[in-house]
Parts: C-alpha cells; sequence; structure tokens
C-alpha cells in the first residue's frame, strides 16, 4: 500500500516528456484527460521484467492492469503463456484476442474464489476456448466438488493478507479441498501481498519466510500423493524476492511462478517501492491545465474519475517538471501548486505519472497507442465489469409478477 | 470531504433491505458487483429536496452523480428545467435525452472552464440542439471573446475552494471577464464546496458570510450595468444554507439557484454532513461473499473497482447489517469483519451503500433499475469521458511520418 513520504524518483522522471507524447501537431487535437501508452516502453518493460525472471516460464503476469488486448498481445509476442487475472470480464477479452491471434498451449488464472452467475460465465468462456485452460481459487471442499466443467483450479492459500484463502496453519483443511478437486488441482495460489516493507531487506525476509511455509505445505502434499503442479505467488512489490528464494527453483514436478502485472505499465508506487526493477512509466495520464487561479497554482481537466486517488495524495507526478506539485483532487479538477516562475499557461497539455496505474487504467474506455511512428487509438476492452443481466432472466421476473 | 469518525446512521439502514432488492428469485441470477438503483427512493429523494427548495425554480440538479438517462428523466418528469453537469460527454447523454423526450426550454451548465477540443464538441453539441440552451465556466478574458458560438458563459467566481475561478478579492477582473462576455453572460458561478464543516451551525454562517460577499458583488455589477441573470451555488452539503441566506430570495432579475446532484442518490458523506435532510439511499452495489478466511471475516467480490475508496475507510455501509465493518478494500475485494454469530455464508448476496457514490456510479457501466414490480438493466451512459479521438487527427499524423 502507499507510502506518502516524497521520495527521490528517477532523473528521467523530470526530463521533458516530448519523446513519450504523441507528436507535438496532434496535441491540440486531443481531447483530454486521455490515457495514452507507450509502446515502446511497454516492451521495454516486459523485456526488462523477462531479464529478471530468466525468461518467460517462470512469470504469470496479472492482466488487471493493463486491460487492453493490444497490451496483451505483446506480452504473447514475448513468449508468455500463463496469465493471471481478475475479473471474468478480463477472461472474455482476453480469450477472444488469443483466438484472433491462433494461439495454442494459454494458461488462464482468474485469481478468484468466484461463485454465483460468474462461475457459470467462466465455465461457458472455457468450453467456448479449449485452446485455453481456465482456472479459478477455490477455498472450501463443497466449491471443489462442484466445480463446473471443464474449470480446473488452485487451492488458495493465504499468507497473512486476510482477504480470501486457507491460512496455511491448518494444512488438514487444505489437504481437504486439494484432495476434493481430484485431477482438477493444479496447484497452490500463495498471494503474500500484505509483505511490501519499504526496506528492501526486510521485505526480502519476510517473503522468504512465508515461501518457506508454501514449500513444507508443497511438500507435504506432494507426500500425501497430491500432484502440485505450480505454485503461484507474488506480485509487483515482492516478485524479486521470492524469485530469489532457494527451494523454489528445480523443485521436482512442481513450478513456481511469479505473477507481477503493474511491472508492464508501471507507476509512482511501485517505482518507490521497486526502484531497483529499472521500468519506467509506459502509461501516462494527458491533462490540461484549465484554470490559473493564483500564480502558483494551475488546475487540471483531471480528477478522482479519471486519475485514481485509492492510494493517497499526491495522486500522480507531473511528468518533466519536478517543481509541479499535485494537490488533492475533487472529481474533474486536479490543482497543482506550481513556482509562479515556471507556471503553465491555461490550455498547456501536461503528462502524469498515475501514481497507482491499475485502477486508473480501469478509468478510461480508450487509450491512445503512441508507438514509434504511429499513434492509434484503442479500446481498454476489459475494463469494468458491466455484465449484462441476462434478457430472459428480467424477463421471467416480470411475468411471475 | 470524507470524515472517518463512525457516527450514528438512521435506524432504516439497519433494517432488512430485502424490500430494496430485485426480487429474491432473481438475486442468484445477478453478476456481481452490480449497481442497483431502486426508483422509488429516486422519486422520493427528489420529491423531498423540492419541498426544500420550494419548488423546481432554485435547483438546478448537478448531473455528474447519476450519469444516467433514466434517473435524468425522473428529473425531468419532476419540472425541473436547469442542470449542471461536469464533462462533455455528461452533456451529449443528456442532450440527446432531452431530445428523445421532447423538451424543450432546457439549460445546461458545464460547469468547467472548458478548454481544448471539448470546447469545439460542447459547440457543436448546443448547435445540434438549439432546445437547451448550454452554458460553461469562463475566468479569462480571452476565453471570454473567443468563446464559440452558440455558447453562453457564467463567471467562475472561487470563494476559496481554490480549484478553478477568479478570487472575489480582485473584483475589478471579475468585471473584465463579465464584460468581456457581453450578451453572453449569463451570470456568476460560486461554488464553495470547500465548506462543509460537520457542525450544521458553523457550515451556515460560513456559508453565509461567503454568500454576501456573492451579494456584493453581484450588486456592484448590476450597478455597472451588467445583466446578472442567475447566481449559481451550492452542493450538496452547503445548500441548505445558501436557501436560508436571506439576501438571495427574491433579488431583482437576478435568480439564485443552489447545484446538489448527490441528493438524488444520497450516500454515507451525505448521511453524515447533512442528517437533516431526510434521504435515502438510492443507489446500492450489490456483492457476493466469495470467501469466508476466519470465522469474524467475509470477503465480497467487490473493491476499489466496484465501490470507490476516494473518500477513505469504510468505502461502504452494509445495508441492514449493523455488525458488519467494511475493512480496506482492495481492487476486487472487500473483506468484512462480522459477528462469528451471523456471519454471511458463501454466496450470500449482500447491499452495499458507498460511502461516496459519485465515483462509484462512474465505475459502472451498467445498472439494475429496480422500480416496484419491474426490474430493468441500464447503460450508465454518461460515465467515464471516452472521447473518441478524431480518426482524420489520428490519419493526417500518419501521413506526416
Amino acid at each position: 500500500m502507499p507510502d506518502a513520504e516524497p521520495r527521490p524518483l528517477p532523473a528521467s522522471w523530470y526530463e521533458d516528456p516530448t519523446s513519450l507524447l504523441p507528436p507535438r501537431e496532434l496535441l491540440d487535437s486531443l481531447p483530454t484527460p486521455l490515457l495514452a501508452i507507450h509502446m515502446g516502453r511497454v516492451r521495454a518493460n516486459i523485456a526488462r521484467v523477462l531479464a529478471l525472471t530468466n525468461g518467460p516460464e517462470r512469470w504469470r503476469p496479472h492482466l488487471k492492469t493493463t486491460k487492453t488486448p493490444e497490451v496483451w498481445a505483446e506480452l504473447l509476442a514475448a513468449g508468455l503463456r500463463a496469465f493471471k487475472c481478475a475479473t471474468v470480464r478480463e477472461a472474455e477479452v482476453f480469450c477472444d484476442l488469443v483466438e484472433r491471434e491462433g494461439r495454442d498451449g494459454i494458461d488462464l488464472l482468474l485469481a478468484h474464489p468466484l461463485l454465483g452467475p460468474g462461475l457459470g460465465r467462466l465455465a461457458a468462456l472455457a468450453t467456448r476456448h479449449p485452446s485455453v485452460t481456465i482456472s479459478i481459487l477455490v477455498e472450501d471442499a463443497r466449491a471443489a466438488a462442484t466445480l463446473p466443467a471443464p474449470l480446473t483450479a488452485f487451492v488458495d492459500v493465504d499468507p497473512g493478507m486476510h482477504r480470501t484463502g486457507l491460512s496455511p496453519e491448518h494444512p488438514a483443511e487444505i489437504l481437504r479441498v486439494a484432495e476434493a478437486l481430484g485431477a482438477r488441482l493444479r496447484g497452490i495460489h500463495f498471494y503474500e501481498g500484505h509483505l511490501h516493507d519499504s526496506d528492501p531487506d526486510v521485505r526480502r525476509a519476510a517473503v522468504h519466510a512465508a515461501l518457506d511455509r508454501l514449500v513444507e505445505l508443497r511438500d507435504r502434499f506432494v507426500a500425501s500423493g497430491l500432484e502440485i503442479g505450480e505454485l503461484v505467488t507474488s506480485g509487483t512489490p515482492a516478485f524479486l524476492s521470492a524469485l530469489s528464494h532457494r527451494d523454489l527453483r528445480g523443485l521436482d514436478s512442481t513450478l513456481h511462478r511469479v505473477s507481477p502485472g503493474t511491472v508492464v505499465f508501471h507507476d509512482v508506487i511501485s517505482e518507490h517501492e521497486n526502484p531497483e526493477l529499472g521500468l519506467a512509466p509506459a502509461a501516462l495520464v494527458l491533462a490540461r491545465v484549465v484554470s490559473r487561479p493564483a500564480p502558483d497554482r494551475a488546475t487540471l481537466d483531471t480528477g478522482t474519475k479519471s486519475v485514481s486517488s485509492d492510494a493517497g495524495d499526491p495522486c500522480c507526478f507531473v511528468l518533466g517538471h519536478e517543481g509541479f506539485e499535485p494537490l488533492h483532487p475533487s472529481e474533474e479538477h486536479l490543482p497543482l501548486r506550481v513556482p509562479p516562475s515556471s507556471a503553465p499557461e491555461r490550455g498547456a497539455l501536461l503528462a502524469l505519472v498515475p501514481r497507482h496505474v491499475c485502477p486508473t487504467v480501469n478509468l478510461h474506455d480508450r487509450a491512445l497507442l503512441v508507438d514509434g511512428t504511429q499513434t492509434r487509438e484503442t479500446s481498454v476492452a476489459a475494463r469494468g465489469h458491466g455484465e449484462k443481466v441476462p434478457r430472459s432472466v428480467l424477463q421471467v421476473h416480470r411475468a411471475r409478477r
């Protein structure tokens, strides 16, 4: 979670962002606020993570950050075959992409103990897309026993996030769920998202201690005759620590994968938590100065409905402007404190790096893809939930009244 | 802004919400998270506000909260003719509704000092919809002089929000902008959103003091020969105080209007700030229990991507369950602390009242309209920004490279 203290950011964040923006002759024609994705940086970030994971095998990228088929296509092009997502909508948009791209052998984990109509929709999706193996999380034996075909599952074990999943304190219960899954057991999901101490050594020690428990659990289950094909751990804050855990490399018949997703776009929180990753912000929000209420104040046409404020203030960093301090946003306004000597004029276009990029992307229906000599536009097709309520359900209801 | 202290809520919030929910036989078929709008309560809230404003003349409802044509149609049906909105998308969706409903004499203020391509789009909208008078805010003389036909404008005066607008300390500058607008000057916009002290007496005194300045300003301009047709003030926290300002009633040739919008849906913040309004929550987020990680814990399939967390924790209130305490949400999960004795089962459907309903509605593409014997579904058509970048612009760019 956020850390509100100001901390140094890479020198490049303070440099003129012109090279990242759409070409100058386009700027005046761009509606704002507008999400702009720099595809060159997307590719560079993916390549950098693949260097850290030593190839695609150990990375199961989370798709919830990026939500955009063109960006997911870059992950496929880079050789990635196993993915994680958070919503049925993400799964549906992703499977459509896999089909369009003609990919085989794709593996998608919806990392949620899904219940209700969404589970049926996911099962129907898996039936329509036999080239994608789709699994979910399961934390109770009843859900395990009634898991709709053709879904597979990971047992959801909670290392301390206290959100979903079974406690490693109760291995017998975990074993019962795993056994109830039978041949549809894929492995263990173990998300240590609560471990993000700002001191990397403290964080690494905490992550290693948590993962020691996971290794014990895995060994115990393998000894019980269960096939644990995969251990899925770690988002962006912890994945480097997890990769350095000695016992998780080269386990017999079990593959360990980390699942960071924010790394593809990067953001202020991730830079603060993981400066050593060497990533660059690839998703910017373009905004205009609409007001100059005072010599040291400039207000942008961007607020909590276009740059998420879920992680606190400041909600973003103004690229190329060390001295511009974002103040508390309201829904459609972001006031900046600016040095009067370098205050931007009304109408000026600025590029913002979100503090938390995942919910920011989710606010945008469309995005500009800036890609070398091309500037395209696309739909952030997997944003939101927005499942239609089946019309038949509403009609049945009307008939009964 | 939010106040994190727990405070008593009306007894009805603790009662079984069954009467507000879609009928029981529908519940299992509903995808979650799902925005559900209770149309009976929408109508009752509108009627209640109209009783407080003594009829439709003094209320210019803000459309940014509700974003849904069916809800806006209720405002039109209740006799309201002047509206406020925040985005060009809201304006476009609203004008389409006005046309479908065949309404004349409608007045829409986009309360933003719009610049860039959005201004051209708004002007084009006004040309397409001559039955709607469309205005924006202006804070500088250059924008006033170049305001595209057929838009009109309100001078943006800032009583202390420090977001947009001119300070009342500089009446000469305000006068210059007003004069530059000439015949297109509609009046003064004066948004005192910074005044929301939790003590109603303190708040009323502060609002009255601010509005004294507005009355002085108006008198001065009228004395200068300017026509000040309307004074627009006050969102939900301050509008009752503004209505009780003696000098703003029955001004010669100037109409004072307040512009609350949250009142139509109501939320936890508004209830805390304005319990005397006597409103009831009309927009709920339906969520499912997907996990029971501990005897005193239940986790919902609802997080910051479906219930806004911009106003802090708790992000919502669980209707009908006094003892259920929402903890910090993540993007797709909301853990609740629950009494083990009354803990809900996996799969149970709960109804949440958002802490801040405006950005919550903005997260949803679709909504269920629960209306007496009918349950319909609709699109939250005005959510987001999502203006398409004109294809011609992108093509010109490609050609030039």
